[in-house]
């Protein structure tokens, strides 16, 4: 089959044939791609910044955004069949350590991940687990929704946790109204009644931010802090989510951080770097976020089938991966790039 | 009365005679002093560190550790009587703001704290409200309590905060086993049958810290990183409480903890100085820990009176605060310094 | 003053001529009356349902779903001033209790019911206290939000604590649209995801739910069980929110549970009767709900002022009392009927 | 092997020998039984009280309280080999539905329940599932920890759940101190502060209550309800653990329980039945316990371990299976009857 794959780091991406997967564990399960993001992560990863940290041996291929149609199962495999429609859940879990059976799959004690530490989705067929197809409803199409598999689900994981304390007449920053963002803000009005106050550099993307819910879009320009307050009455809010981390994002967004608040990271790039004093005297938290478990995918896939979830997307032919990828270095992509069959 | 005065920043306190207070609003509650806890907080105030942030004219009465019996109350006072033993919780708060009607009366938007910014209790008689008072079992003396008013209900909050997520087989990691830690160490020990592993310099206090409930001591001399990971497995604990927050702690402490695991901040000094990476990386959450709610008091009083939390003290009279004062700062004083009557 | 009182069981309400309220201890407000709620209840008292309950001596003032201004207060009252217009909290709550100091009034162990056991609010003023006034949006009428006091508020606080297990994906089943389930109903579609199954005897009560968010409307015609159990895969929904509690409802609600399922009970009449074999073997809960909190009946203005939660109202001069309560008992009321000045 | 078999409702159990299970599929374990408890629910299933319910095929081996060494493993087991130790969760289960996916795998969508549905441990092999086997500590043996698989696990569950809102101070009635008490009351000491109020119609189980750990132990003599008030101050306790259900204890639990507390429904038999305004007026719940899940299990193995929880056991070769359950009709035993081999 055709699969895309990394033949060295700071090289470019190389079509080639290889051997189509087949379901060799009981657990087993290959995918036909019907979508597979491409992601700002595939390009560090030719940058070799995830070398190290991944161990992954090359050649191998990239791709950890995916959806399609079960092609084959393992010997076990009882919860789909082939034909199925199906959501890639990012990670191959154990289902047996503590992590697992509480829940929290995230933190498998020895996961598998998919285009970062083994051969991804940028093919015409990817090898995951049965624990981690989820079928989607006949609504949706695997090419649409394929970018909802990690940056969606990340987005999600963040938001669906804020909402959890959120009450009627809170206030949520979110800060970044781009591609997690965007979702975040969707989800965040899907499952809260609190007033959305969305930061953003862009004033495009706040505009649009204000299209699909934010009850309020402050551009950043300087002043953006001192707007919040305002907004707040001086408090601050009593949640922020960034998805930034970086630029000064954090610093800023403590300012706007109520007392008793939580301050949500799940942008990366700047280290968080605050007195000890100014988090016990205001009692505020910092609340990490990685990407959702499988139940949080079984959810976004609830909120995408109900419409309350929309992804622009882009789609290319999987041999046009160059141009994808050539568009999304050069910011010419609005939402996601997808490769499709 | 007989009161002690802050006169003047970088001068000594003044013993001097000042009117009694008098119940004046309908929910002033005058109390008698039987125990007043030194603090190193009173050492700052001294030092001036406070004066900028807590806005109070001089002369002023410090102490805001306060337990004792009830002499006088206001028109509308209902839960306690003249003669009632009580311990006072440090902050005077309205009752009637959205935090102090959800519980969460340590973030008061208009809150006293005596001792701090109005008049505290280094004095025969201190003025403080219904709100702020927790009759003490027959069986407590004041002056043997006085410190769990501030220092004992931080570490009381924050351990049994930590608790709530705390099962069978997770271990906790407690920083610092001085007055704050040793506290909670006895608080953990009572509301969670985790394992409990101090970690502290000195070694003595280890060795106390094992005396009094802990599953493990460390003594932090280089390899105690190590140390904490072998004990957990290569993983790290799922709970940090730090009692220190300067020095070093914070980072060292952040390598102790398990992935998607809770770091309780309540000692302070320097910054918590993190990759936004690690944080979303490993899910791990900073969670800052302030002074416990009057609820919060009324359970550490529970405990107390149960003899699950002990406190050891050194006494000195009211007019020998001078000594108190030295002892402490000359590392003289083990357990608290309170003066009595 | 004119205020309609009850004079003896089993007769009329009367209306008379009493002396104005006035602020006697320090927390107490006097409101001038925009709208005073007619409830069902009122009916139960003058049958004497309530007589021995409450104790209450006559004549006396009933009323206990108010709004209006702030005519007076007391020296200690700080959060509300003459002439803020305010919803009235149906209790009168000590604030220093330990169900009041931690977010729980509503079980407070020393409170006042105003309408129940002392003077309500069917008359030109009504004394109450600062702690069960909530300042309203501009943009709210005492007349059109008085009746959301108590039965809005009792909605609220059942539909906002179901809310908080329901996940996207989860079905939660509304037993009754009438008064409190139309609020409920709204205030699910605010703070959930959840698809909404409303079930009513009354099909136009059903199409009313569904024209206002429900997802699934069902007349309880005999097929109900059946079809809310299609309705939700043969499992039954997650949650149940029964809002009748009588006629039979429970024994049929709990056939719509799922297993591990919430069965909320709200209204009230007949009794739960359940074998306990059932109750742990499908291991469900059965959940007790009140009248909310003055934390939750902020949130429900804050709900109504975003126009989330609407409430039909037929307004009756204060005077024409008896056309009120006599169009409530012949059915003639759609909405609530609330008294005006 | 030897298995011990039910050939006939309302017979006796038949020894015979069966071919000796194998793994077949890829998560099977076969384990050697080291201990196998004998429980009421056995002679129920002989009476043929489950006979319907479990649709079990004749003949088959009862037990489903195993503990043993790990003999067997397929092909995809990875977290236990050979020779390990282990005690037996009663379920074997998908690991594929929502139920398992979020921890809560007692209520998985399509689980076994070997003993009950399928060939069950009275024997010298039992085939389970890498999901069921939690290893223990070396300190302890099968033989002991039998009978916490299933009896001790569901104290465990309940226990762990009633702790989670106790608070020092809080008081927690526990209503019988049989078996599944006898283990609960060990827990809630484990995992909580709160004062244990024990109830039971035995003086000699009040009094072994008492001796391990139980605060105040009450003989139900008639006076038990009025006792449980005075002892609570007039209010009742804030949780109430019901492990009997039946002969009255729920009409008069519920008497004990103070407003907005939580009863927990554990042992079964006759009915809840309660008036939907006394639920609704005190603000109650109703909380269902089924047995716990494989987490809670290895929770409990760590209590076991740590001697916190000990069981009482009475120990009979697999031959003698027939004595084991005269005694334990005869009330005998004092503790639980283990089969061993």
């Amino acid at each position: 089959m055709k699969a895309i794959q990394v033949v060295g780091y700071h090289e470019k991406l190389q079509p080639t044939e290889i051997p189509m997967p087949e379901p060799a564990g009981p657990y087993d399960v290959v995918v036909k791609i019907g979508g597979a993001g491409v992601c700002r992560t595939d390009i560090h990863i030719l940058e070799g910044q995830w070398a190290e940290k991944s161990g992954v041996t090359l050649p191998y291929t990239i791709g950890h955004e995916n959806a399609g149609w079960v092609h084959a199962v393992g010997s076990a495999v009882t919860n789909v069949a082939e034909g199925d429609k199906v959501i890639v859940h990012p990670l191959v879990t154990c289902g047996l350590c503590r992590a697992c059976r509480s829940g929290d799959d995230v933190h498998c004690q020895q996961s598998l991940f998919p285009g970062i530490d083994t051969h991804g989705g940028y093919a015409e067929y990817l090898k995951t687990s049965a624990r981690s197809v989820v079928k989607i409803d006949d609504s949706l199409e695997p090419a649409d929704v394929a970018a909802l598999a990690d940056a969606g689900l990340t987005a999600y994981h963040a938001a669906a946790k804020a909402a959890r304390t959120l009450r009627p007449g809170d206030r949520c920053v979110v800060i970044g109204a781009g591609g997690l963002g965007h979702i975040g803000i969707q989800v965040l009005k899907a499952l809260t009644a609190a007033e959305l106050i969305v930061v953003d550099r862009n004033a495009d993307a706040v505009q649009l931010a204000v299209s699909i819910g934010a009850d309020q879009g402050v551009v950043a320009d300087g002043t953006h802090v001192a707007q919040v307050l305002e907004l707040t009455g001086g408090n601050g809010a009593e949640v922020v989510v960034d998805f930034v981390g970086e630029g000064g994002a954090t610093a800023e967004g403590v300012r706007m951080l109520r007392r008793a608040g939580d301050y949500h990271v799940v942008g990366y790039g700047e280290n968080i770097d605050i007195p000890t004093i100014d988090i016990i005297s205001a009692e505020i938290n910092f609340i990490g976020n990685l990407v959702g478990s499988y139940n949080d995918l079984c959810e976004l896939m609830v909120l995408a089938a109900q419409g309350k979830v929309r992804l622009h997307t882009s789609k290319y032919r999987l041999e046009r991966f160059q141009d994808a990828i050539d568009d999304l270095e050069a910011g010419r992509i609005r939402g996601r790039a997808i490769l499709t069959p």
